[in-house]
């Protein structure tokens, strides 16, 4: 065999902190267009593994593994809780989207995705644009969100989605889902926060709005007549629902005794910076809605648009978060347990893949 | 992103001693046949990358992708030397063979070459038998050698391309190709060796045989006529021609010295230890075949075998090994190089890939 080292042997992504029976981790290159770029397939139990490329500078490229690795397993959870027929996956191409970006880098990633033959389908996510993903699907069919294949913006959905959820919270904590009068704290004025304030606005909620941007904040004030705050203040207003719509790791050891609402409920990804947080939510008797239950709109109108369609699907399957979230709540409460478990337990109990 | 470390980065396969701009290296897994396998894809510049499966009990993950990555690469410059339309791959499955094989875990491999859709086409190696292959062959076409594409044990290809390259060598050496009375020692007579003696027999050679195994070595004596030595000697008996077909790194700082023949072409793998051995059997003026070069025609008759035939194209580009070997030997001559180098760099122009 002539296996000699002259080193101890080092880790392989099989025994990296976050590789958890992941499928397929693929490392691809191409010398020619200077692609690096990593694709982890977790679980394909349910269908073909979607999910985003991220486009990223990472500092290294055991920290792009680790994405990788956690990203994909995440798409797992949050495809089959969203009850779609589809598997998690990830793509993660190591480079500066400002710079280093070709059309050329673009193809090179999609003929790898072409290789996986439908293994792994590829859609937009952070640094990667429309126009990207013209380029890939130049090299492969397994790509979703196109003009060809998409309902374009996924947003609306994502906020719709939220919208319903949280309804279903204030079902569970408040007897009713009615929001009128209803105070909420929108963190946040993204395309979904801001989309999430029309739907609440028009449900008759009362509005507290923030962000770093101010002319977003104003523009909200304006339309929704909300009040404005600071973005570190969202989450210390009296109000009854905080919806964090914003940046990840917001529910913390620093916030959450901090938190004047009775429901955590919004868009953005990786709300808990661990878990202890969503045991401490629960200890002081903060409903959590599950950030990758409740904020799968987006993936579900990027997996059920046809070419030229299929909107009623995506609206149909995104307004069924609602029944998902009260069934989480409720064995929740019978459970005594934190929802983000449960959520993790029917997601798992989906893909008979118990830990 | 929160990205978090509590360690430093470990190394990726990215930044592995032997990754060598290999264009894709797949991790592959499957739970319920515990299939633990590395799929290595070096380069498909001239095609799709062929390249054995090996099973194999590796001591760590670590080492097993340090097979997986050297072999590949060592398989991208052998096709191209052998002019096959054929780029290099290699895949490892970690189990003990003996132990751990079932034709699940079989299928599962077949299931993750499959999923590269012809990227990678695979074909038996160390640990594996020609059951094991048609128990992938359920799962993928894309699988070379069974039953239904190949032409059986591709062992006496290998045999007639040593022959080939040996009387090349000794054209260059002794000014002909004829080996009557020629002294030529072969070490290891297993299937190669025996069938390679079989034909320096043929051509009026004078042989002396070793192997660890006694009853190889009757027989050899027996048909052939031959002297027999203990396998220990074989590199250092008084001979025109050395041929190592057992074990690897038998050129090395310790037998280089003693070594009695003015030429080393046999057939097999990886017969010098390190580079600085080559330098030295020329600094002797011994000629040496490269072993990857000599030895292509066992993956010529993997390659070029159709179903039901395909035999006058394998024995065609079998004997072509000659026209090679003279090819390297005189450019080495003339460039006063190990000869190598020479082929590395042959197969480098074809691949377009200088480093």
């Amino acid at each position: 065999m002539n296996v000699q080292f002259s080193k101890p042997p080092v880790p392989t992504a099989f025994e990296h902190d976050e590789f958890d029976d992941h499928e397929n981790v693929l490392f691809a290159r191409d010398r020619k267009s200077g692609l690096t770029a990593i694709i982890a397939v977790h679980d394909t139990t349910l269908g073909p593994a979607l999910g985003g490329c991220r486009i990223w500078p990472y500092p290294s490229k055991a920290e792009a593994l680790t994405d990788a690795l956690r990203l994909s397993r995440g798409m797992t959870y949050k495809n089959a809780l969203a009850g779609l027929d589809l598997g998690g996956g990830k793509a993660v191409i190591i480079a500066d989207p400002r710079q280093d970006k070709t059309p050329e880098l673009m193809k090179a990633f999609g003929t790898h995705v072409e290789r996986l033959s439908g293994t792994y389908i590829t859609a937009e996510d952070v640094g990667v644009s429309p126009e990207d993903m013209e380029a890939v699907a130049e090299k492969t069919r397994h790509v979703r969100g196109t003009r060809a294949t998409g309902l374009g913006d996924p947003s609306p959905f994502t906020a719709l989605g939220v919208f319903e959820g949280l309804k279903a919270a204030a079902s569970h904590v408040f007897g009713s889902s009615d929001l009128t009068g209803k105070r909420v704290s929108v963190q946040g004025l993204g395309h979904v926060g801001f989309d999430l304030c029309k739907h609440l606005h028009e449900a008759g909620a009362s509005l507290i709005v923030s962000d770093i941007h101010e002319p977003a904040v104003q523009r909200a004030v304006s339309c929704f007549d909300a009040t404005a705050v600071k973005p570190e203040d969202a989450h210390r207003v009296d109000a009854d629902i905080f919806a964090p719509c914003a940046l990840g790791g917001v529910l913390n050891a620093q916030t959450v005794p901090e938190i004047g609402a009775k429901i955590v409920a919004g868009a953005s990804n990786n709300q808990l910076q661990t878990t202890e947080d969503g045991v401490a939510l629960k200890k002081r008797g903060i409903l959590y809605a599950p950030d990758y239950a409740i904020n799968a709109g987006g993936v579900i109108s990027i997996a059920l648009a046809t070419p030229g369609g299929g909107e009623q699907a995506v609206r149909a399957k995104t307004l069924a978060i609602a029944e998902t979230m009260s069934a989480i709540f409720s064995r929740a409460e019978e459970a005594n347990r934190p929802p983000e478990q449960i959520a993790d337990e029917i997601a798992e109990e989906r893909l008979n893949r118990r830990p």
